[in-house]
């Protein structure tokens, strides 16, 4: 339970890092829309492990296959299903991780929770899981691009302290494509490479931000009280592997300002609509989208498997120590980035679709 | 749509500020558990506004009445609902106000989305909607309690940049409400108090943090991948008016640390358990509970309705200026208090279902 | 858990036969739609007790108050709250109820599953809690012939082994009102009458089945695979009290024939639209409406409670006889009639707002 | 949207009858269930195309591969994915029915609501798309029998006019199985298998009824009021292909009966449980099961697509006429048997979950 997203673009994933494969069931999905297999493969791409030299190594080629749903290159309305086989599966790189549990990563709380863990890998818990998502996410995205021009643009923010300068309102998904590390702000981006490639040496980890631009949404979407905009974009991404965190708009730093500091003057545009100056509010306000662009952040913490020895329990109730064989990133927001635009593209398709049913009528 | 939350404790609210009244009814309670008005008019009273000096003068007794569900003080295992009357509806404070939008307000959005809105008040964004939230989470903290002697205190952990010093792991619901600003580090709250004066008397507003603890919760709470417990927590916290962020264990923060410093050692405790050293995992280990204190932090902007002039607009399209009447909360902090602690409670009851009904079985 | 009906128009319903009172929120009900309690107060009129010498002398006035989400006669697009208070609450009638179970009721069942009872009567499966349905249905009715003409006609069809004649394509609400069984077919009407006062005065109870027509409903109307329109309007049948059957088109009688003799054959009507000149499908084919009128039947039992003395056991656990006091309908069918209009109108209304969702777009 | 079933144990499934393949993702399934593709592979083969002279010829071994969810022979508690390819594609039997809609099937409602449709055959409204429920339903009765030992048999009760004597307190899988019509009144079923026989030979089709019945249900599942037991298990059959009507207990017959005849008495069995001498409740009261055998008949319609000119349109909108050639099974029933049988195990795996969530505790 708990393995689906959405009400009515809605997306259903299974598989776990070793087994048949990992995927996506999309139902809700409009019909007649074109959609092939290689714009998906564009975002899984972008997500593949083995891509750069700051990524893991395990190479996947992630090829994605569309089940069902799509017909001579339309989208059918009727669910769209789509596979990426596993193939990469050095397991015995997790025979000590079998018993073992490394720490501050779901190996003990799956077995706890299920008394039956999938010990070759991450299993369920991996960030192969993810692979349904962005694949649901590429189409998410062409829908929102067609409804009302809508972008979403994400880049990483910062890598620890070291964090980037970048105009939400204007950055492009080709500057965030510009290095391996997603990060337009080309000095820092270097800087961030550097430190992924040193902590990397020290067989270490490190976490960072990742920002999330949502351009062009229109007035009205968003379901309060509880499916406010932001409420579900805060659960899509926080149930994102490794995030600690989520603020859109001021955020936490916001708290430090007063009423008449905070608020967003509003005033008319030259078409007669109102705008805000500033966007304080983030492009959402009471829950519902208010026309400026949705700006997010959301916290990574560093990659819990590390190469480094660490005190642990196995699971058979004994104290020990492990230092993680296997390959895995040193830093997972580059490949983080097609995941939060993902999770972003997926809660707008829904609330556009919700949008369209209850207030578009009479 | 959108008024529901929660699988099996499922709550869905109503009311707007001015009309008939405000409630929620609660589908999915346990039956047999003990229950009376009284217990949930203590939460009540402590969302109540005009309770303090520090909160808005509107004067509500917000008395609440069980409609079903419960007979001879007992639930029934049958919806149960409950309803608060409106009383004091001073609703002639809102003639400017029906016409002009305040800033950083969901009028504008409100009146975009649905193309009307009750402009007597707050209307469905009015913070009155959150009774309905605390009288459940009343419910659903018996019922923790009972079953797990599972503890949710929730705190003001900063007003502005004011910092309270707590220890989440021992901090009573007696210290919390041991002032009226909700702030257990008494030399803090006393600061607290007279900034929020300070604030009052400049027509203005502030925001701050609440901190959250969840202690005793047992392991395996959570349903990856996409209701893992954080995530539905997150969803919970910002469907609260006036949020802007959420963190849980180390947060923002934890994104400059490495793994190696991050990761939260395993050991066994006396009794043969597996424990963490440390919690910066907060209590969550992929998306399960891991039987440490659940910890989190929300963000809440100041107040946007405020006695100082501003620009705006009006909904017949002109521009022009709002100083608020009205009787508005300079910080809305204290009176969170219980609607966190309500979230919290409703999000651990609904998870506790979930886990008895899966995982419980064969 | 379980008192949640739709997915888009949903609705919410409480309340026991004792207590405070019983009601409905609607969630998903499209904004700036003219609603007046007096409206609902038709259909509550047509459901309540009664209103006739065959149905149940229990004077209720069922008189309903709307709580929230209308505003100057106008819904809001927020949750639409209510409620009807209990008040002929005669429980001394339920003494003996209260430790013997009616036989085929539902009190032996819910002390089963819950461990408690409200044994004032029929508490939660009582018809009273159908009140909620019929409220909620007058306003899906109002939206459904805004949109399209959709028009619900619903009548007694049969009484035991009385059978009316009845043209499902023409038959009027008038028509359907013009005599106290609500059955069209007058001549048929009058016998149905006699044999329910005869069984009153033998205190006994009969059945029936009702048979109901939606005209003017577009095509596109059902979500396959698992939400076809007929499979969700026999859930909505079917969770209404005593019912044991329902068909739709040629229901069970098409079994008899063969595949030549049950096809609807299509035609192109003068606007150049494709029709069938049969209907056998009942409007619906693949679980989609095609454009005809969806036809539908639904079997009553006999009410459950009547007065001859029973054979039955104690909730102590011992064997005993029963025979009911109280005042209960002989025949349940004339009420059932606005309780099918109602939950034919909700999925309807549920099912137009879907495809407003998905197939509208792009 | 539309193609998830279920609430705690919860099926999608995916796949038109040509394209990648057909399936289903189970969200839901506790961990720790031994099942192995085999057996899930004896469902599946009672389901299966060409399995005797009397259904369709179309070849198809429909061989399944468990994708995800289930680890070293044992369930994860992770979805389970499963997926049957596609691959006896004759589509060019298809090419007159690409733009000529058959009379009675989905091809022109389809069109009518997506605005394309996958003319190779029946698309997503083909029979092949319950590959995924049967499969489902293989596991939900393997839960069900280690639960509690409950079993569910179904079988032809009656095609046309030939009607079975059949005990279903008593009947057995062995006894369906041992004929190719799965109807195991003996003498019945050779008569039943001539006259399907003779229908074959005259290009036309018949129909039927299925009865079924779940023994060994405990007491306590159903979640009134919308939930009720027989409401789901009256959607779930009703969302099978070609199924017309839905009752269980008395059925329609029962509204023939009056109270005192149709009213089940209770008594004391050996052990001093409660429980009824007859059954026209069909197992259920008040919504909720009570303990006796559950019984429903499902009618099926004769199967749309026949042999036999008839007139219909086409989708460029002409009338003409159509003689379908591809292989149609005359008659759906004794492939239905295994349909039915999966969507009773289906729902009632979700209840028996849903009653060990809610009314377990405390």
């Amino acid at each position: 339970m708990g393995n689906t997203f959405g009400s009515l673009f809605r997306i259903t994933t299974f598989g776990e890092s070793h087994g048949g494969g990992v995927g996506v069931i999309i139902d809700g999905c409009p019909p007649r829309l074109e959609i092939s297999p290689e714009e998906i493969q564009v975002d899984l791409d972008r997500r593949r492990p083995g891509q750069s030299k700051i990524t893991t190594p395990r190479k996947e080629a992630d090829q994605c296959e569309i089940l069902s749903g799509v017909f001579e290159g339309k989208t059918l309305g009727t669910p769209i299903a789509i596979l990426v086989r596993n193939k990469d599966a050095r397991s015995q790189d997790y025979n000590e991780m079998a018993v073992k549990y490394r720490p501050s990563h779901a190996d003990a709380t799956y077995e706890a929770k299920y008394g039956i863990r999938n010990w070759q890998g991450g299993g369920r818990s991996s960030a192969r899981e993810t692979i349904g998502r962005v694949a649901a996410g590429a189409i998410a995205k062409k829908i929102l691009a067609q409804f009302n021009g809508v972008e979403i643009v994400a880049y990483v923010k910062s890598i620890q302290d070291i964090e980037a300068t970048v105009d939400s309102n204007t950055v492009t998904l080709e500057q965030v494509e510009s290095n391996i590390v997603r990060c337009p702000d080309e000095e820092c981006a270097e800087k961030m490479i550097e430190r992924i490639d040193q902590v990397l040496r020290q067989k270490d980890s490190i976490g960072g931000v990742v920002e999330c631009a949502i351009r062009n949404a229109p007035k009205g979407l968003g379901e309060p009280v509880f499916d406010k905009l932001e409420a579900d974009l805060a659960k899509a991404m926080m149930s994102l592997p490794a995030t600690k965190g989520f603020e859109f708009g001021s955020g936490f730093a916001g708290t430090l300002l007063t009423g008449s500091q905070h608020n967003d003057e509003y005033y008319l545009d030259e078409a007669g609509e109102w705008r805000t100056r500033t966007n304080r509010s983030g492009g959402v306000q009471g829950g519902i989208s208010n026309g400026e662009p949705i700006i997010m952040r959301i916290a990574f913490k560093p990659t819990a498997t590390i190469g480094q020895e660490q005190k642990t329990v196995s699971n058979i109730g004994e104290e020990t120590t492990l230092a993680a064989k296997g390959r895995h990133d040193p830093c997972v927001l580059p490949r983080a980035v097609p995941m939060v635009e993902a999770m972003a593209a997926l809660v707008l398709c829904d609330h556009l679709l919700r949008f369209q049913a209850q207030c578009k009528t009479l």
